[in-house]
């Protein structure tokens, strides 16, 4: 039976894997890297460092796959992410069939946590309910980005017995967010933190976290939102790409 | 100058420990263990275990402080966790003025993540605020038992570009939830998830998550529940205490 790791390295610092998931590149034969857009090469280097560094005495390849991008413009988010995952179960196919034997075991290296904002464990189970492709697959967590602004931050991510909502960025520009007084913001490309109504909330912004660029800024958002959209843009056109979440909290 | 180190170890599985982590764990002198409840033995027990394997050619010790509990019964919720905070600063306060050298570190050792449902870094900052102690503290990201949950489900803990709220067993059993497709709820002591109204709601219920005890069920409501009722009472009886969490997704 082919076998499939779907491993959490973690956000930004090297030293955030586990223990687990060292143990479980030592055990993959070929790399699937699917990454894609401005920031491809970056983290595709940083995974071929991570597997270098951690693995040992064990022959491995990388197959990188063109991923399939996002149709942007005028069509319905879900739809074009549902569009997008139907292009990369096909891509996804084709490697387990093509690069991988019967007895082998192959990696899917996800930034942060498999289980948060990544596509790649719904596709693998929508392949095995397809019943087109047999394999067996693991999943293994990792510190996401969103663990590092709290820790970077030295903030808890929730206040006393309440709940914590985990968005997008889309979706606070949007207004669709619940009362919770903590919200955890990701994926939000359009400085969707502007929008805030109540403007003495409290931001913990991070961007870059755990790497040698981390950049952190924290206050109340009539102090430092406009501070935040100007270092955000800056960083983004000096590094080409950008990667930040943050947490409001209610005043 | 002293410092402490807030050092997230993971929930159940001890390779969930983080490289990080293991880093933290070889600067420390002193390790203050705040254990309570039933479950107090068996936490302090992998705690030194988890030092013992990780910590080389270092001299470090242990002391274990009384935790203050959380007073019980005729008093508001969060008034009871406020009080038992306030016990806690002091109990903190005393360990760091007369446990730790100035030029020593301190480490505390929280199960999961530090940012996610635990005090320790609230009351640090409190500590620092209220000025009756100076230190320098960091925070390291652990994998939490959510985290741990969705892995094991092999299931994502969002549905494409929608929001997870992370709460409490309290809330959900008060009906204080938004209406995200995806709820993780966690201290659940109350069996909650059988007031959710909706029995087609798919629960990934899991306990002693990433540990040799590991027992997970998932299915929807109608079919699972009881079973799980049953399973967490018999799995509390013969453990003498019981860590679970589940993922609620809407149908």
């Amino acid at each position: 039976m082919k076998r499939l790791l779907v491993i959490g390295i973690g956000a930004g610092n090297p030293d955030y894997i586990t223990l687990q998931a060292v143990k479980a590149l030592n055990r993959v034969d070929v790399f699937f890297l699917m990454d894609k857009g401005q920031s491809k090469d970056k983290l595709i280097d940083l995974r071929r460092e991570i597997c270098a560094r951690h693995i040992t005495e064990r022959a491995y390849r990388f197959v990188a796959a063109d991923s399939p991008e996002r149709e942007r413009g005028d069509v319905a988010y879900s739809a074009s992410v549902e569009a997008l995952n139907r292009a990369k179960q096909q891509t996804f196919e084709r490697l387990i069939n093509e690069e991988l034997a019967d007895d082998q075991c192959g990696g899917f290296l996800v930034w942060g946590d498999p289980a948060l904002y990544d596509s790649t464990v719904r596709i693998l189970q929508a392949i095995l309910a397809a019943g087109r492709c047999a394999f067996e697959f693991e999943v293994i967590p990792g510190i996401t980005s969103v663990q590092a602004l709290a820790a970077q931050h030295k903030v808890p991510l929730n206040t006393i017995g309440q709940a914590i909502e985990i968005t997008t960025g889309r979706r606070l520009a949007a207004g669709l967010v619940s009362d919770s007084d903590s919200l955890v913001v990701m994926l939000d490309a359009e400085d969707a933190y502007q929008q805030v109504a109540d403007r003495d909330t409290e931001i913990y912004w991070g961007a870059y976290l755990g790497t040698p660029d981390e950049i952190l800024i924290s206050g109340r958002l009539k102090d430092v939102a406009d501070d935040i959209q100007r270092v955000r843009k800056a960083a983004r056109q000096a590094h080409g790409w950008i990667m930040d979440t943050y947490l409001l909290r209610k005043p």
